[in-house]
């Protein structure tokens, strides 16, 4: 079964991926940090059998990891996925999560909540997520009772999701935006119209790559579809500014940009050493070049395989050992290298 | 007929070239700046005439420029070209060159001196060069008087040039001793041992590309076989530490400078404009990665041919137009490209 991520979302020019993810809690246990580690336990066993009880054949799709049976590298392989959060990960609680095999759907359990219903698509799918995240949660929650006021909406151990206990994010690719400078008008707009606005890993993580990630700040007083219509449209302004803005740079600057480009993809496909860092951000100049036509060799999937499997733990997982930064640096460029020579040779092939 | 520096000479992973150089003047005129156009016009004719007279088949493999009659760029080419000096190519003087077809051998007609015959060959052969020098020498003076004093020799337009009148050099590829920073104690001892070090245009020219030219200062005193032998000895102990020093580079920092070397040859392979300094910085860097067996798929020569095509005349001279600065840069990349991948696909058939 492929991963979600190999697949070509729309309005993926510019938009990496959507995701939706709701908190929700059991009524009957305290919220994880206060629950006994009995609690805990019972938290993930009755989400899963809520689920497969009712449709047994969801069983075959899903896998159930327990934190404590895998290792750090495993566990950092699916913060790096985002499939779980880093807190998660790092979490001292009875922890796991279940994941689909095509890793679209994720269940965190005991993190801030005993639930965050996860899913992921790829380019514009906020709709379709949403709908996928509140199949999984009609199914369980018919089961379980859960943490409701009726006038304030789901509770949630942390304030600032109270309500819909809902996040919409969707992750946007602007090299435009950030090379012109006008991403900071965009990122000050996003915040007087209710969005927070991120870097690749969270809050607080620099805009590797050119990556953003927008999403709604607002759980309390608006309903689940308005909120998904309210992120989904302030993107869509900032995706055609930043088309808007390629057009005109490949226009007035076709030399310069290009050239930058195409130094990326040589440094990519030569480089003996690469940091992560580096990496993404060669990585985010051959996915525009894909995208205005520039490089034809690759395809933005290509792009986002090699940006999930640069990093860190991916990479040690890939590699079936540890490394130290120095050896990560090697085998990123070897794995960089390898995958570009590779698809450089399918398309020799197609082409010839 | 090949060009010499398409050959490939002794010494070359060192050694880019050699070059003698002896200035003559004719006893019956003035030096060129004091002399009179008419007797500027009878230093080329009767010099012509004294070499093709005892041999006439030697007409068909030289060609007579004169300077008037030429472009500006075309000038500019043969000082790219280092067949002859920039000094000339500027000059007010009824000016030319007699080159061969292989361009191995020139001869400047008033410069600062009346002749100035000078013979460059690849990779170490100083002894060669002045072989060839000698015998033009030879058959001119058979038929011109020189200004010859018996007691200091030669008479010159410059004292510098008194006695022997000869200049030696050998232009060596040092990117071991420039990264390291040893060079500033070589170019100290070369001082102390009578040797100038210029850059690749001679004096006060920067060493781009980390290629220095080595020449003697002293031509009064010694005879020219202990001139030679001295610019030849005292380059070897060099070309041995360059060596040394290189060996030890890919042992101890194998990762970080085939890092440097192979995102060299990416960005050659595909920037789309490249100013004159970095491309001679980077192809540098990959001769050295020839040297060293990192890069197979390019020869020396080819890094040869490319750092003279890719100076601002011969580059204009090939493209056959005028271009700004601007314009260079698109059109230096856009031939190192091309020459690469002609290269490569070269190679690809070969292995294949």
């Amino acid at each position: 079964m492929n991963k979600w991520y190999v697949d070509v979302g729309p309005d993926s020019d510019v938009v990496m991926s959507s995701r939706v993810r709701l908190a929700r809690n059991f009524e009957k246990y305290p919220f994880p940090h206060r629950s006994l580690s009995e609690h805990q336990e019972n938290v993930i066993k009755e989400t899963c059998d809520a689920i497969f009880s009712s449709n047994p054949k969801l069983k075959e799709s899903f896998t159930l990891i327990r934190f404590d049976e895998i290792s750090e590298i495993d566990r950092m392989v699916l913060v790096e996925k985002h499939l779980v959060s880093k807190e998660l990960a790092e979490s001292e609680l009875k922890t796991g999560a279940l994941i689909s095999q095509d890793e679209q759907l994720s269940i965190m359990f005991n993190e801030e909540d005993h639930l965050r219903i996860q899913c992921l698509a790829s380019g514009m799918q906020l709709e379709k997520a949403f709908d996928i995240c509140n199949y999984l949660d009609n199914i369980i929650s018919e089961e379980i009772d859960y943490a409701y006021d009726n006038v304030i909406g789901y509770l949630t151990s942390c304030p600032t999701n109270v309500g819909t206990a809902i996040r919409v994010s969707v992750m946007l690719h602007l090299p435009a935006l950030t090379m012109t400078g006008y991403i900071r008008s965009v990122l000050e707009s996003c915040g007087k119209l209710g969005l927070a606005v991120r870097g690749l890993y969270g809050e607080n993580t620099e805009a590797y790559g050119n990556m953003y990630q927008l999403s709604n700040q607002v759980t309390l007083g608006k309903n689940e579809n308005d909120i998904v219509m309210s992120v989904k449209n302030i993107s869509y302004q900032i995706i055609e500014q930043e088309r808007l803005l390629r057009a005109e740079l490949f226009q007035k600057n076709n030399d310069k940009i290009s050239d930058r480009i195409m130094r990326s993809f040589g440094i990519l496909r030569y480089a003996r050493t690469l940091t992560s860092d580096e990496a993404l951000q060669k990585l985010s100049d051959i996915r525009l070049g894909i995208n205005m036509g520039l490089i034809k060799e690759l395809s933005e999937t290509d792009v986002s395989e090699m940006m999930l499997l640069i990093q860190p733990a991916s990479l040690q997982q890939y590699e079936k050992k540890v490394l130290d930064p120095k050896e990560r640096d090697i085998c990123r460029a070897k794995y960089v290298r390898d995958h570009i020579e590779r698809k450089m040779g399918n398309y020799r092939e197609k082409t010839d």
